[in-house]
């Protein structure tokens, strides 16, 4: 799909990255020690005794990361992805160094703007998927679309 | 506020960052370049041609900034932040290198859990303001957090 305007995009299209991302423990630390620096990222003694059983990823470290395969899939043919908001962001598996992420989006919807004819909002639902299949986190995005004019 | 338990937090409690974290040029470019690799935030000859008019922060690393303002703050006794979602997520303002971002969270609701006794959900409204007063991101958060029992 190489659409950057609204209409190029309907309601159940799935753009699908092709990459993988490797969550490793270095990359676990470097994050977490400049964004979210808890023990249970950073501590392997502490997670250990957590309901997690030993360090994870930061949320947010999992949410950059597809942010990252989203922009590389580029399915707005290289206009800028401007986001309007996020909503229903799920948090559904913890994810641990050895994990290997990619993401998808499926076009929910589109709808112009009221107040600017040559632009619209869509909407996406975003999936970021584990290496064994399982989703580890969902949300949907509403992104600033240019239509033709 | 020191509380860790769901019993601890009332609705209209807020709890603010005390700490600024400042954007800088290069912070904006070392996020983009792993996380999200669009010109808006890397080129500023095509970011100047954006409807922003020149470099602004990826929307992402100002969320992860404010994950770190959060945590800093110590709004859980030292208790892990387990996410389960985030909901009503809202970009107000592009953030540009020169900002000055704080954070705080207004706690909007406590409801237990339905299947485990010793645990419930709080719900937070977190905003991230600039150094001009002006709220740049919001975002209302589930999180897990204990119960006495």
């Amino acid at each position: 799909m190489s659409g950057r305007f609204l209409e190029d995009f309907t309601p159940g299209q799935v753009i699908a990255s092709t990459e993988w991302y490797d969550i490793t423990p270095e990359r676990i630390h470097a994050f977490a020690s400049e964004y979210d620096p808890q023990p249970i990222h950073l501590d392997p003694a502490a997670a250990a005794q957590s309901m997690f059983g030993g360090i994870i990823a930061s949320g947010w470290h999992s949410l950059s990361v597809t942010m990252r395969l989203i922009v590389r899939a580029d399915i707005f043919g290289g206009a800028p992805v401007v986001g309007v908001g996020v909503d229903n962001l799920r948090y559904l598996q913890p994810v641990r160094a050895g994990d290997r992420l990619t993401a998808q989006a499926e076009v929910l919807g589109t709808r112009p703007s009221a107040k600017h004819s040559d632009r619209g909002y869509l909407t996406l639902r975003v999936t970021t998927t584990r290496q064994d299949g399982a989703p580890v986190l969902m949300q949907d995005w509403t992104v600033l679309v240019p239509r033709r004019v």
